[in-house]
């Protein structure tokens, strides 16, 4: 029997079929009494705290390829993407809505798996999935997810701008290990490597992250300066961050915190990896100086890990502003090494 | 000299010329303090009223042909058709977020265009362009908005569900405008009509449609009990508000409100196109009887052209549940008309 492919059955039945992939309390709860099937959904902020939104695109061929991830983790991983965002505003998620862009030559089969994965983690997080829309493309198949979500302090909230001289940097968990994944699905098949006991757990960060919700509370709650989640790569987006708080920073690159499996498969690449490799959907975070030693204590206690890995300084008048200070002690200034998604070929 | 594309210059750079394309209105304001720059934007809800949020996405050569469209009105429509289902919520607009999937081979000077187009219409209604993201995709430039607003009465919202046996059904404006503009569009160059003096106002139809918003807050205030926004044509939209709320509805097809220019220019199309022909972006609602004279006597005073074209009645056990009453009295079943995405061809 031909597999039931999206143009073979209506856009009604399509929206059902997806509905049905999620788990109940991700179709709709009492906070976000109307979902999927009206105009808009509609949800019951919370007073007093402010509404959180971001969006993030997924294009076939771009951002994942079908023969490297599965419909599941690629659900999983638009729901995460954006999650991420909200976490690195010290945010709660509360809905995301889904658009899909279809070629019609989908099947409904790997459709419903996709929003198998992304109920999973929306159920994790006792996130909503309000709605959306489906339409038709001609060759990219892509998804662009929305998030909503709330602050919890009363208003407060972490933004990039707030880093000051004399802050302390930090990231949370490890890096590169997305991007170690990435590149062992790229390995031939018989490379050693892809067959390492590390390796499933290096293509597991890279295909299903985690995003770090509770942490960016934490953050938030021990006074951090400045967050943002890392997306495009440690030396790319700490340069967002000092943008828009105007200042500079110094990276001690032997305390960047890189997980002993990459190094271990990947020892030439590790700390390019763990600098430009992007994808960890780890926090990166400014704290104040004062007070630093009662908030490290308390992340000790919430058994989060965060590293210290350099510092805020005055923004020089001219010339460049990220530095690295080597083991022996010297600085040496970082090329502008954002990604950019229409040159990195 | 060439003209400057998106992949000449930075994803930075092409972000803030973005935002420079709109109003200073439009990039923030004091209810949407953090918008386009950091992880997600910040709004600051209003108290006792429900957070609304939508979607669409409009894709090149299936929503739209830049041949047929300048970008400044694709930037219109891109924003419009998403208030649009805030105004069918009786919603509030308040800020939306834009991704773009971009070739790499725009203009850029299209694109701060197309920015400026939605700059207008989100300054008309105060809404802030907060953010969104930009992604690069092989062939298909699409865009997808998000829209987010609250209601206006103590959380008081028009769902699809509400409609009951007895209740009158309304639309506002008139339809098949926006059917007859893409129909001009699409006509030989040489074609007389192209040269109408109501053609350049049908084709603004399409074009650039009208959100209803303060039409969505009257027929709440004036106690709809349903409402919904016409994008995909009266039969197919009426539909989704039939199955929503288990009940059928009659329509008188000599009450459907045409403009005269449609029937003047297309008098054997003037039906088909205001029946299933789709983005007039107008309201369709239900209202109940009792107290319907003081509704409609407000609505006149509002200067809001709303027209009764049918009544709600109880739902057939089987069979079809969408009438039309032709000029004889005589009942007829409409075949299901929704528009399918897939199936359309």
């Amino acid at each position: 029997m031909p597999e039931e492919r999206v143009r073979d059955i209506s856009e009604f039945e399509l929206i059902d079929r997806l509905r049905m992939a999620l788990p109940p309390t991700v179709r709709g709860n009492a906070l976000v009494p109307i979902g999927i099937g009206d105009d808009a959904a509609a949800w019951t902020a919370h007073a007093g705290e402010r509404v959180l939104v971001t969006t993030d695109s997924l294009v076939e061929g771009v951002h994942f390829r079908l023969d490297w991830t599965s419909w599941r983790d690629l659900g999983w991983k638009a729901l995460a993407v954006n999650l991420s965002d909200i976490a690195a505003m010290a945010g709660l998620p509360v809905l995301a809505t889904v658009s899909l862009a279809l070629t019609g030559n989908e099947t409904v089969s790997d459709l419903v798996e996709l929003y198998r994965g992304m109920g999973e983690l929306a159920q994790l997080h006792n996130v909503v999935i309000a709605g959306g829309d489906i339409v038709r493309t001609p060759h990219d198949f892509s998804i662009h997810v929305t998030a909503l979500g709330h602050t919890l302090g009363g208003g407060k909230l972490l933004t990039r701008a707030g880093a000051r001289p004399g802050d302390w940097l930090f990231v949370t968990g490890t890096l590169g290990a997305s991007a170690a994944g990435l590149a062992l699905l790229m390995l031939p098949a018989d490379d050693p490597r892809r067959r390492a006991t590390t390796a499933p757990r290096l293509i597991e960060a890279h295909l299903r992250p985690i995003p770090r919700i509770e942490t960016g509370w934490l953050l938030a709650a021990r006074n951090a300066s400045s967050a943002m989640d890392l997306s495009d790569g440690l030396f790319g987006d700490l340069e967002k961050i000092l943008d828009r708080s105007g200042v500079a920073a110094i990276i001690d690159l032997d305390k960047i915190p890189i997980a002993a499996a990459v190094r271990a498969l990947f020892p030439d690449q590790a700390m390019e990896f763990a600098t430009r490799g992007g994808e960890d959907y780890e926090l990166l975070a400014t704290i104040p100086k004062e007070g630093i030693r009662e908030a490290l204590e308390l992340f000790e206690e919430d058994d989060v890990t965060v590293t210290r890995i350099g510092e805020i300084i005055e923004r020089p008048a001219t010339g460049p502003h990220l530095f690295v200070r080597n083991p022996d002690g010297s600085l040496e200034a970082v090329a502008p090494g954002a990604f950019d998604h229409f040159k990195a070929e």
